[in-house]
């Protein structure tokens, strides 16, 4: 296969991370026979201070014609506490969601049977959690309208769906589900909201396409709580945006391994894979993040152009690394770790 | 103090519990020379079955005109899954709140130790927890406009603030904060919401009045992951509604002494008081439901009151309770455990 692959390194540690996914990615490509033709582009801080933006035209028309978008992290700490600063990091990162329409963000969350003890939650509550939240990304209440009137005094924000933006991602949570544990849980909050009982009826009314999946309805707060009491009684979840932004985080810390999770933004035509860490500014340059959720990343990316084999090789290595201790030192517990830079080698080498 | 109580028992096993906190409630005046006039009134599933109304007019008449309301609980398994059903109990709690100006929720979450295993989260996480939400309950996204267009295909939901509405809730937060740890977290969403730049900017302006208060000011998707993390490293959270709903039933699960948890909901009048947990349907009448949480609830409506000496003493006969194993089922750990009214009994005797 040939891929033209965009890649947004972005801010902190994003171009370390980055650099080991290349690498990796590039292992691959060269076993498997595969082209990658890598275009990087400017994102987020970075991109502020060159061009004044989070997300400039050249990087979108970069990604728009690319197969995927490999991103690191943004972020940057200047821009902290100071939600009303005119440019904003964030800004660019849903104008790109918005642009590219990734619609559906997908979040794993698995469990590394070596890292349990690394979780909050006991280990009987976590072991064999393996779901997968599908957060709907273009719309809602990120999306619509708002804004102040009465001279300031009151403000204002819009939560609007349409029956076809939660059909085409309640059919890619339908369809994970038939490739996975075959249940799927629609979080809502439909005892109160209209956009919710959008939801739930339109879900309803696919439920005869795919007898096989199990359905069922939660309410967001119940989820809230059911996610730290029993993560492993789910299989696939979908909600909608600021759901989404609330339980996929509250999910990643569950795990314990939460600086090792993948991400997938998924559209019509683009996906765009990530780390779920942010840029960790203090770690910048110093050879010590973690690379791992960032090549579990290109994992995804491999397996979502249909490359299944490719992502298993990837996670195999992982695993293996883990295993073998081979590991930076957020996970090493006080005995040897290595670099980022020589983790990536290691993968490279073992994929 | 001549104190006139508003009972609204609700459903499942509300009547059972609330009975055991106005009993150990009269112990309470007892002691403390006050007199206590219940007036009982109809609410829930039990309204709308009497008089096809979850919040009756008669009702309110009763609550409004009363210095408190204990509640027990509201909910039955027939309106469940059908959210779209003309008259749900819900549609009476919410009326209840807006119609009382019951604008801030109080939900405590702290721990037994006693009760430190129960909790999912490891012991070392969560000893220690004692926060505070101050969830703001009568405005945002539950009460703004709400509806269809496009012959049902497109769902809206409207989030409303006004200036007002946050600084008293606010103040309600600050007050509180001076009262223990002196710590507030404003959790919000200002990097997408212009209501959550309101909520910031308007806490912001507050701070130099309480100079002892150190504030910060947290996005809700990290306070989520934060709240499994270090659930101990927070003192008084103050956020809206819809976020509010989510982290507190997310906060509830962590203490491992949920089903204790009691709650109150203030307005510029009267306050209301109830167990957080729900109406239990299974247990009706079967004398299994532990009371504590509606008895600590009462406490909070002594405090409430300025009444600081009645609360200590019931929470004292609690806590006695506790280590004297003189509990309900679901904390007898299959060891000997008492029935709802024994418990009862043993608390009015022992307060
Ligand atoms: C940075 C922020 C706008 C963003 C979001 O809320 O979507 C982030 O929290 C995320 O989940 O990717
Ligand atoms: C039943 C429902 C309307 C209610 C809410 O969302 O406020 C409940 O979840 C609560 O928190 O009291």
């Amino acid at each position: 296969m040939k891929l033209n692959i965009a890649l947004l390194a972005g801010d902190g540690i994003g171009p370390e991370v980055i650099d080991q996914a290349v690498k990796v990615s590039d292992a691959i490509a060269k076993k498997f026979n595969h082209e990658i033709n890598w275009k990087p582009a400017l994102t987020g801080a970075a991109a502020i201070d060159a061009v004044g933006e989070p997300y400039p035209d050249e990087t979108h028309e970069i990604c728009a014609s690319s197969d995927a978008v490999l991103f690191g992290a943004i972020g940057h700490p200047r821009f902290d506490n100071d939600p009303s600063a005119k440019v904003r990091p964030e800004q660019g990162l849903l104008k790109m969601r918005k642009k590219l329409g990734l619609f559906a963000n997908v979040r794993p969350t698995f469990t590394f049977p070596s890292l349990l003890d690394k979780s909050p939650l006991k280990r009987e509550r976590i072991e064999g959690t393996d779901l997968v939240f599908l957060r709907e990304l273009t719309g809602g209440i990120y999306f619509g309208e708002k804004g102040r009137r009465d001279e300031g005094e009151t403000a204002f924000d819009n939560c609007v769906y349409t029956r076809e933006e939660v059909k085409r991602l309640a059919k890619k949570g339908f369809e994970l589900a038939m490739t996975r544990g075959k249940k799927l849980c629609c979080v809502d909050k439909a005892n109160v909201l209209e956009t919710s009982r959008l939801w739930r009826e339109t879900v309803q009314a696919m439920e005869k396409d795919y007898p096989e999946v199990e359905v069922s309805y939660e309410f967001v707060d119940a989820v809230a709580m059911r996610l730290v009491q029993w993560p492993n009684s789910y299989d696939v979840l979908i909600t909608e945006n600021l759901f989404g932004d609330i339980l996929t985080d509250e999910a990643s810390v569950i795990s314990g391994s939460m600086g090792l999770m993948p991400s997938a933004s998924l559209g019509a035509d683009i996906g765009l894979f990530e780390p779920i860490h942010g840029s960790y500014p203090q770690a910048t340059g110093l050879n010590i993040a973690n690379p791992m959720a960032t090549v579990l990343s290109a994992a995804m990316m491999f397996e979502n152009f249909g490359l299944q084999e490719e992502g298993k090789a990837i996670r195999n290595a992982v695993n293996k690394a883990l295993n073998e201790g081979i590991v930076t030192e957020d996970l090493a517990d006080g005995g040897k770790s290595y670099g980022t830079k020589e983790v990536g080698d290691w993968l490279a080498e073992n994929v």
